[in-house]
């Protein structure tokens, strides 16, 4: 049994397009094996304005499966501490033993959420997309940015956040270390002008990105809902869209965008929609042409956390790294 | 954040009264304060016949909640593995950082499992209880004994189990390790005949303790349903008992002895019951009197466990125990 901690899985797993890569096979098997997803369990700690996410899932074929537990804990800035952290541990899928404990602080969590969103932007944006509006400025902003670039020939950026100084410092640091023009935008809008990927990381309640805003043959994901009250995107976006696309629908109609478009009688509750792994699959179709608007909505799977804790497994029997542990 | 091992735990957290005792202020806080213990998150692997259990509870006024993973692989005998293994993971109830990973490989289970039929000896059997009848040849069977005799007046055991050799060796082990004479049993109505406390520790999927064999006064734990096909006693014993008691009503209802009265028509799904916790409260009464018989169906909770491991985390603080780690 192998520990690991957040600087040396920093060190084995960086986003790159092997993590991208492993995040693609998980959603391809989510839609053409029989993966196992329970229901995420959660845990709400109200007095401390915390909250406890727990994901599993099992993949056929894969040597073993991960069960993350995120603990978001919204009042530790206050005390100088990150919001989120956690674990993963790592188990055989054949006995059940715990093959690795991975320290992540939630390290894993952020690469697999880029992961997907280059996942997204592959299967769903055009070949050719070369300009990205990013709405956000935390870490998964420039995270989803950097993936995009794995995947897509991006040579422009514009970033929107609602703090306007969070938004010029996050566009700046991107700028140095993507090597390309990442701007602040002041307007939301403006950010979306002429863009061909948008992207929204926000853990807005009311919608940013509104559907007036978007043009032909832009693609949008939105990762940031994750839960029943977040809400990135204008229900209009997804009735508008040509393409819908979810990780997994039965989360996105309770946790993700979709579950706002239902509660505003936009979608009806039963509206059949393809997930990202049968588009993968070729099982159904993706984008028809480059004047269509695809959306994909990412509420983040138990299969993602599944193959980063595999891959990382991997990784450090490759490296070496990590320190043996006889429990 | 402190890493601690089987061995670890074995040595710093032995069941004696202060485990029951935790267990027992956990029952105490399910009734008596706002507890937050989410459905039990279930994951299966039916290819290796292996199942994943994930519970928690947050116990306002603890310091710490834990989580804990519990799989259960039952071909690992075949292989030389124990079926079951599994770790606890103890959180920062304020931050939601880590504060210790118990690699217990159940252990703590065994522990806070076994503590929790003391207590409840404790509060429903008569309190010159000295004969005691054990349904298993188990851990458990070893362990509820074991646990018995710090809360009761134990003087003579019996042990009937399927496997009569295992209840033989099971005995003759329990006779040398407690002190007091344990009898095997072949027949389970004779195991029963004159006792004052019954448990069934049995993994039985059909009742193996019939409402008939029961006496006067005597107490019935049963222990071993933690999942929905279990039953370990005929259903008539719920209905026939002066009192019946659940660890958690929601829970027993579902996975419990509760459960097959309620589908044999015996109980309506609705019907009310005292849980553990409000007659340790004081909410609700116990036992009525010395002839009464009385019920306590444990499926086992989440507040076991976050009770359990915040002794374990207190315990390896006072003693130094453990391994420090930087996550």
């Amino acid at each position: 049994m192998k520990i690991l901690t957040e600087a040396e899985l920093r060190r084995i797993v960086p986003l790159d397009l092997e993590a991208i890569a492993c995040v693609e096979e998980a959603f391809h098997a989510l839609a053409t094996r029989a993966v196992a997803m329970p229901p995420i369990l959660r845990l709400d700690i109200p007095e401390h304005r915390g909250e406890v996410d727990v994901k599993t899932a099992y993949v056929p074929g894969l040597s073993g499966f991960a069960i993350k537990i995120s603990p978001g804990f919204f009042d530790n800035p206050k005390i100088g501490l990150p919001s989120t952290n956690g674990l993963m541990v790592l188990f055989s899928a054949t006995t059940g033993l715990v093959e690795a404990v991975l320290l992540d602080n939630g390290y894993l969590t952020d690469v697999r959420t880029a992961a997907a969103g280059a996942v997204a932007a592959r299967h769903l944006s055009r070949p050719d997309a070369a300009v990205a509006a990013i709405f956000g400025a935390g870490m998964q902003a420039k995270l989803q940015l950097e993936a995009l670039c794995l995947v897509r020939p991006i040579r422009e950026a514009r970033l929107w956040a609602r703090d306007g100084k969070k938004a010029e410092a996050a566009a700046l640091e991107l700028t140095a270390k993507l090597g390309l023009p990442v701007r602040a935008e002041a307007d939301g809008r403006a950010a979306v002008d002429g863009a061909d990927i948008i992207v929204t990381t926000t853990p807005s309640e009311t919608p940013v990105l509104r559907a007036e805003w978007l043009q032909p043959g832009q693609h949008v994901t939105a990762m940031g809902s994750d839960a029943e009250h977040k809400n990135e995107i204008e229900p209009a976006v997804i009735t508008g869209a040509g393409l819908y696309v979810a990780d997994s629908l039965r989360q996105t109609r309770r946790l993700g965008e979709l579950h706002h478009a239902i509660a505003a009688g936009l979608v009806t509750e039963g509206t059949g929609f393809p997930e990202l792994g049968e588009i993968i699959a070729g099982r159904k179709p993706g984008r028809s042409g480059p004047e269509e608007i695809t959306v994909a909505d990412l509420t983040g799977t138990g299969i993602q956390d599944t193959a980063i804790a595999t891959l990382a497994a991997a990784r450090a029997a490759a490296t070496g790294a990590g320190t043996a542990f006889e429990s």
